[in-house]
């Protein structure tokens, strides 16, 4: 048997997104299961962080990934190693999730028994943030190698989201990155967003990260 | 006055693009112009090679630069300290230029006693793949922080792309980015595509890859 299975998601257009993510949303909250939406670009962190985060919170809180790709399941089968439930979501080509196909991705993970399911979303800090999925939290990750400016050029998804992950601050010494200007900029997007600065490759900053997650996850909200 | 001007450029959904395009292209090549559209994802470094190649070209070659974006001036900005034309299209939250919005740019832009016109598409590896801008060629930028998997991952761009920019090389011992699979990726993608690795803060492998263009847009192929 595979470790994970793959899933071929697709997008309904006779529904009203917003409906189907209010639907979702209490569903899960029903379910005593939180759901968090994870965007950001293609390259930024999102399932190395995600392996950092898994050891940290499995003992206590019972945990699902959705691995969502246009193709490839390289991403679902890193996480697999990880002891928690994964399942591979594949968009045909989408640029984005929207709430029907992380229900369609709900029910193929089992999540009833779950205290956590992480949406891995693809690759993208454009159209992932323009359709809610139904997620209670949205949260992103922004690397040091993108720069410090984009909360400017991508204003939405920093709107959206309440909690932003810098990754790469290994790296930080090599970049013209300012910690003091992202943290500006993010804030004009959205005054409450919390910035866990992290580096997904040794650990750092993630000890903070995933007390925050599970306090989240306990608290459903 | 301004030194560019920021033009919001409209999706047209009565046309049918890839005949926008076939028409751009050829009155394109009428004029004589070489049109580059440029992709990447965010932050993998399109403003900062452009201003690396700018001086190396501009003494031979007349050059336009059009920056789309959904919102911000920042990278028109940059590139309007260049001594070259420039404008700055923004794409009212789209994710990405279709052909017809590429026209209005050209129009605005004034190419007609251009040589060549680089088209910076908005930073997302999915969407603007599955357009056809109407230029003549499509180069792509993969930075060494995205991580070598990204062929896998976002194939399209990798498809209709034949020249992939390979930047911030100068981090390459901080990262675990492996040349040789990369090229092996974005080969089976594309078997031709000619591949650059450069370093667009310090310049290192601009001189290649400059003159590589300029032969290209002097033979308009």
């Amino acid at each position: 048997m595979d470790p994970y299975r793959v899933i071929e998601v697709k997008q309904s257009i006779f529904e009203d997104n917003n409906q189907d993510a209010e639907r979702l949303r209490q569903q899960m909250k029903e379910e005593k299961t939180f759901l968090i939406n994870l965007m950001s670009s293609p390259g930024s962190g999102k399932t190395t962080m995600l392996t950092q985060l898994i050891p940290r919170l499995k003992d206590e809180l019972k945990i699902g990934i959705m691995e969502a790709d246009i193709d490839s399941d390289v991403d679902a089968e890193t996480i697999s190693h990880q002891g928690v439930k994964v399942i591979q979501l594949h968009t045909g080509g989408m640029c984005h999730l929207d709430a029907d196909m992380t229900r369609q991705g709900v029910m193929e993970l089992g999540t009833k028994e779950l205290d956590l399911v992480i949406l891995e979303n693809v690759g993208n800090l454009v159209c992932p943030a323009e359709f809610d999925t139904g997620a209670a939290m949205n949260m992103m990750i922004l690397s040091v190698p993108e720069g410090h400016d984009k909360p400017l050029k991508y204003p939405l998804v920093f709107t959206v989201c309440d909690t932003l992950i810098i990754n790469k601050i290994d790296v930080l010494p090599y970049f013209d990155f300012d910690m003091d200007k992202v943290t500006e900029f993010a804030r004009r997007r959205n005054p409450d967003i919390r910035i866990f600065p992290i580096c997904a490759k040794t650990g750092e900053g993630m000890d903070e990260l995933a007390a925050y997650l599970k306090e989240r996850a306990q608290n459903l909200k």
